[in-house]
């Protein structure tokens, strides 16, 4: 990778893809680098004010939350993730099934973003945009393996005029050394959001939560956020 | 294919798509059909309309307009096909250049558009999605290929629970068979809309009316719609 590369990069907010946007504009040199995050309902919108503020630490160019308020509407009963949705189960009640595939899944949520993405990123004339998929998210979600993405970019390759090529470089980076490599990098982490509750604070035994303290925990790090009980 | 099997269809209210859902519904027997148009501030809003109208003519079972404003937002500048957008030029004013690309393209709209009927699919359950690209219009939309759609559903492949597939059946067949198999199947093709501009009548000289003039003519059919002129 050249250095002054610019970048489109989907930024929620969480550890993933914060972790991604630092180590792509202080360790890769890239710029200017457009942040985008997505609105669809989500219990968890302080994940969104995340965003901005990371955005801001590395002045990003620009970043654009994009509404998607329908997808919320589509997705009630189907995803526990979104608000009218089903609740969110602790971690400890997930059966093997959820497991496999969690009741936070939303239908075809990547390729969503992703598709909207590259429209932004082929309008910007930007060939590359980043997405924090990593490791531990593969576990049960289809959109989020090397697989998926692979298979993604052999569609964007029919595209002679401005072939949008989608990278994932954590893809197969367990979440743990994501944490590592952002402390080495100075992210502060009190501005990342994780839980998929809706609460003041993060409520520590949601599934999200507890890969968020096994994470930390694996790297030997503190996480600054506040929780309600840590499971 | 099956009677009375569900299906999603992407209803724009063009020609392409209204013939395929009145074949889906009268000669194919499917059922019940959920419909789905798109709002992305095109300015041919009137196509809208007449996608309701369809709708209701094959009495679909829902039918739904998703908004998608900000795509309009995005993509000003970039497509004419957008309102605020360049202007769309007359068949005749295109180049060799534009013939390969068009003006009115919209960066990655049918994966953005596929995605979105792929998450309400799964959302409904229903594995099967139906839309109306066709062979006229590969010629310039790298999006509007059969290529496009089999390594699109490689993607969708990879869903274990839910594998949505797309599927474009006229995606080999000019449009002035679409016309002649609409009048076959009693399509009311007043009430469908081509029209790339956001006049009161249909202009009659960009490319899409140049286009549906063409197949009325090759189809031996006289063209219900208004125009202003007739290039």
């Amino acid at each position: 990778m050249k250095s002054k590369t610019p970048a489109v990069v989907l930024l929620s907010g969480g550890i993933d893809s914060t972790v991604l946007l630092h180590n792509l504009v202080k360790n890769l040199g890239f710029g200017p680098v457009h942040t985008l995050s997505f609105q669809y309902g989500q219990r968890h919108g302080r994940e969104l004010e995340c965003a901005e503020w990371q955005a801001k630490a590395v002045k990003a160019s620009s970043h654009k939350v994009i509404e998607l308020d329908f997808l919320g509407d589509l997705l009630k009963g189907h995803s526990a993730l979104v608000s009218g949705g089903k609740k969110v189960p602790a971690f400890s009640e997930l059966s093997e099934e959820d497991k496999a595939q969690p009741p936070t899944y939303v239908p075809n949520r990547n390729m969503i973003l992703l598709s909207l993405a590259a429209a932004c990123a082929e309008g910007l004339r930007i060939p590359d945009v980043y997405y924090g998929a990593q490791a531990t998210d593969s576990y049960g979600y289809w959109d989020c393996t090397p697989a998926f993405l692979e298979r993604l970019n052999h569609v964007f390759g029919l595209n002679r005029d401005e072939p949008i090529q989608i990278h994932a470089p954590f893809v197969r980076m367990p979440k743990s050394e994501m944490v590592r490599l952002g402390h080495e990098l100075g992210v502060d982490f009190a501005h990342t959001w994780t839980c998929y509750r809706g609460g003041e604070k993060a409520c520590g035994e949601c599934p999200s939560c507890v890969e968020r303290l096994k994470a930390f925990q694996d790297a030997g790090a503190e996480d600054p956020l506040p929780y309600q009980r840590k499971a």
